[in-house]
């Protein structure tokens, strides 16, 4: 078992949508079938909960997330595919593991930082106004989901560098202390991690609002292509595919030839209506079959749910012999065991 | 099951001294009779490891707790006596309750501030210098242990009343966002909370290093009520039987019949050594029977494991419907339970 172990977390908060799937669910589905890797992929409830107190949408956005990766070809013989909630190993890791984080370390994670300085923005008298121990505990439930698997590699987003680095932290300090236990995790930052732009042209973003779902049904994905805002250059006056969000969008699924003949179009002058008929075409014909699929999934959560109980149990047969001898380390062990 | 549930956990840093038999572990033993309340004694070994990176310490002291209680009679038919580390479902709901704790609740606890007061007494730089976030999450995983059990009453030393009332906050937040839940539990301060003073006149305590173990091999422990600190009064001078470290130990033990004749005795002018070899004798022949039970549970460990997972069965009746009942009401249910 000298393959590499990559792990990748799906905070379940959202619908998944075409920016989300050109970032992270294409390119996770791509290494699924990696046979040289073991790819641990999880719905990260346990981080939904930080910030998001609507049970239903937690509830909602679990499974449609879990229909989303299946309906795309997940390699579930490949990949470990599991909710983050059905390994109670993750948790206990994490309170051993806070038992070793120095509070200096969390008090300069950017995340809470920003949530500071919004709050000092705002005049508030309490700088941590609002601030839950969730956010502020956030780095230590992540490095407990990576270090409990020993993942070699992590890709992540440039944002979430500093968290990896904590988790490297964290891992090296429980290793000093306790012996080798943990593999110091490896930040791979992807190059390529594409982005979208959305409606408004800013990044697609569930904070932005602006995001175009994956799945949605084909006149509904039709309107949503409509709505996507361009400038007001007419029909016949040459237009610069590089700036533009439905360009960005056609690119990021086409191929190479593909874009090179809209690309040619737009400098034709071709109308933002005949755009947004091609790339609804588009984008509908690549969509139609998994979206099928993804409407017999989510019509079928018990089947989902027996997948990720799979996948939770494979992810057990790592997660349960390390956490028995992490706790050995530090002492909690069969009464009498040390005699 | 109406009955009153009285929660308790004993810290697994050290070996039980006189001072906690007298404070802690005697009433908690027994109220451990009672059949008209549900005791919850269980070893908090995952509160151990914040302050103690000694495995063997944590090891043997959950051996030599857990045969202590046992050899002093705890009824574990009534009470339900098990290791905190055996129920992983605490850790869950330390993590859930963790999501809804404003981070201004713990930079108010007592034991956090002391801690940054000491840095700032010696100037360092980082107020936060060699402070966990274990210490810093504690009262959290505190809340859990009382939560996950919808304990009613905690009885606590003064300096724990603080926790009890974040337990209580927390209950209060989680029911105001997620619906009723948990049971508010009610701090009872215990007014009979009796303290010793230890072998140098200070309260006993392992913090002092002056403590007086309750099963040393007879020989050591009259050695150990002979070092006992008196002032330098000669036989034949009366002395105050109330500012006396030993006359203490004996009244936590003795009748006040007894006490009072050993009262005249100090006032008649006893010697130190003489009241020392009384206060042994006294000790020796009540705890010569329990010791030889706990010198036999010592060393047959299998069986306390055996009696504590027992335990752990017991409470697990208790916290995993609990559990996922407050895994539902925050959105980590069976995928597609909401349809």
């Amino acid at each position: 078992m000298n393959k590499v172990r990559v792990l990748t977390g799906i905070t379940t908060t959202g619908t998944p949508h075409l920016g989300n799937y050109v970032g992270a669910i294409r390119p996770a589905i791509e290494a699924s079938h990696d046979s040289n890797v073991i790819p641990f992929y999880f719905l990260a409830d346990y981080h939904a909960i930080i910030k998001c107190h609507d049970p239903d949408r937690v509830r909602r956005s679990s499974l449609e997330i879990a229909a989303t990766w299946l309906a795309l070809g997940l390699d579930t013989g490949n990949a470990l595919f599991y909710r983050q909630s059905d390994i109670p190993e993750i948790l206990e890791l994490a309170w051993i593991l806070t038992c070793v984080t120095a509070k200096g370390l969390m008090n300069r994670a950017h995340a809470y930082k920003a949530a500071v300085a919004e709050n000092e923005e705002r005049n508030e008298n309490d700088p941590d106004k609002g601030i839950t121990m969730g956010l502020f505990n956030y780095p230590i439930l992540m490095a407990a989901d990576i270090l409990m698997f020993n993942a070699h590699r992590v890709p992540v987003g440039k944002d979430q560098i500093q968290h990896l680095e904590m988790a490297r932290d964290i891992a090296g300090r429980f290793n000093h202390i306790f012996g080798e236990h943990f593999v110091l995790p490896e930040v791979v930052v992807g190059e390529n991690t594409a982005t979208l732009a959305g409606l408004d042209g800013r990044k697609m973003s569930k904070s932005y609002n602006n995001t175009i779902p994956l799945f949605l049904p084909e006149k509904q994905f039709r309107k949503m292509i409509n709505k996507i805002k361009t400038n007001s250059l007419e029909p016949g006056e040459a237009k610069d595919p590089e700036t533009c969000t439905l360009f960005g969008i056609y690119r990021a699924f086409a191929s190479d030839e593909e874009a090179a003949i809209l690309r040619d179009q737009y400098r034709a002058g071709i109308a933002w209506g005949e755009v947004k008929q091609i790339l609804f075409e588009y984008l509908n014909r690549l969509l139609r079959e998994p979206r099928e699929r993804y409407q017999e999934l989510v019509g079928n959560p018990s089947f989902i749910d027996a997948k990720l109980r799979e996948g939770a149990a494979k992810a057990r047969e790592f997660s349960v012999p390390l956490l028995r001898e992490v706790r050995e380390a530090v002492g909690i062990s069969k009464i009498g065991a040390f005699r």
